[in-house]
């Protein structure tokens, strides 16, 4: 039976190094701060924000709500980003993504100080984790799957990864985190020939696909690690993950579960990211 | 024996396809202009910049020379990509690298207007090619070998691809040109375990490691196409690629020659860049 990589034993070990260095920064006089910066009142943003803060409470990260009409004009979200730049007192925003339509979010994102891009969603951030050059922060949810790799000491370097998913907040990152840690890399996705065998030939697998339990017993070998980043509600109505874990939990050798996994993960990983931000900015 | 992917064939395409477009811009009153700034006198840039040129003659492609001094400040330097920028008349620049050691390289590549990247030097272009949105340009030799793989109609799609070598202008943005193409990707490098299998399991293969004749038969198997990126000196004084060519060449499909593979067609593919971006900026 695979060892269950629990997200939780994860976010504690990264909440103590957080609650450390937010101390450390108080007692520098500084209060490491994230601003929340939402517009409208999507479910989806509400439940994560309540999530942030709640973890934010417990890390000692101040929280700065920013909340802005479902109707805000481009300008004035624009200035909104701006006055954030501008406010010291402000380490790390997170803006919550998708933006209404009538935004133009590709120009809306770029406004954004890449210093306090605590959740990677400039191009600057970006070219960063391309590169592979350490400027600006990482998307959370592929740097909580290296937190996980590395809190359970899972070795990388010279390994076989596979990244099923190409997306540009996941898989794309991933894979070159992946690679900045000496693995070699496959990026496999939905046009893959024979995907079984090629998730199969690796000895870590990162599912990011979004398709509920897509990742059965036949992709699968004793001597893996799966991280299984795949958040997906059933007909049923249950969270699984991309990866049947039922079925991997008996062939492979360490997996993540859903939930319970990567995504508890993130929200630490965003925080993390606040109070790096706030010590980069204080240096 | 292999078939021969011979660059000649590909930039005598490219060329036709160059001087249609010059054309068609001629007619326009537009000439399609592409200004070359070096800085000092390098043999390599001088010798590639003759290059340049004679190709660019053939095609109709006019050249503006800009040359400053080996010690040229920083401040006039950005100045002259400045007035490239602001120049309508230029549609494209092509600035010699590694400047030298006085300069900001990462400061001042990113002073030129993307539109005018035609080698894929701005972050504006990396991010580009990393998220698959086609703005700006792709780097010139990974754009190469996609230009060769389509001439000959080698089909990506599905395949497994391995690059060999990761760097960011070269094996990074060739691994996502391919994703980009359908293609199932490996990124593979000196930290590689049993690297001549993970080459041997792929249907094409790029190779852009930058070390002579690496790749040899143990690591080839019938039915690949071989892309040859490596241009290197031996002792004797010959060039030759990353591939062992003598031995390849009686194993694979197909494979590209070196000299006379990837780097000919690299020329073709600034200028092509060059009448693209005069094209955009006359829409």
């Amino acid at each position: 039976m695979a060892t269950i990589l629990k997200g939780a034993e994860v976010v504690e070990a990264l909440n103590a190094e957080i609650i450390k260095e937010a101390e450390a920064l108080r007692a520098e006089g500084i209060e490491p701060t994230l601003a929340i910066l939402r517009v409208g009142e999507r479910g989806d943003d509400i439940s994560y924000e309540k999530g942030v803060t709640k973890r934010a409470e417990k890390v000692n990260v101040a929280i700065r709500n920013v909340i802005l009409p479902v109707d805000v004009s481009q300008d004035d979200l624009v200035d909104a980003i701006e006055n954030l730049n501008a406010d010291s007192k402000v380490h790390g925003v997170l803006m919550f993504r998708p933006l209404p339509g009538h935004l133009d979010e590709d120009y809306v994102r770029n406004k954004l100080d890449p210093a306090k891009d605590i959740d990677g969603i400039t191009d600057a951030s970006t070219v960063g984790v391309f590169t592979g050059v350490n400027s600006g922060f990482a998307p959370c949810t592929p740097s909580a799957c290296m937190e996980i790799l590395e809190h359970f000491d899972v070795s990388i370097k010279g390994k076989n990864a596979v990244v099923v998913g190409r997306s540009l907040v996941v898989g794309k990152p991933a894979a070159m985190m992946l690679l900045e840690r000496q693995a070699t890399v496959t990026i496999a996705h939905s046009k893959t020939t024979d995907l079984p065998s090629v998730v199969r030939a690796a000895d870590i697998v990162i599912a990011c696909v979004g398709r509920a339990e897509m990742i059965t017993a036949d992709y699968l070998r004793t001597g893996q690690v799966v991280i299984d980043v795949g958040i997906n509600v059933t007909e049923e109505g249950a969270l699984v993950g991309d990866v049947d874990f039922s079925a991997a939990e008996g062939i492979v050798d360490f997996i993540t579960p859903v939930p319970g996994g990567v995504g508890t993960v993130t929200t630490s990983v965003n925080l993390k990211h606040v109070v790096s931000a706030a010590r980069n900015q204080n240096k």
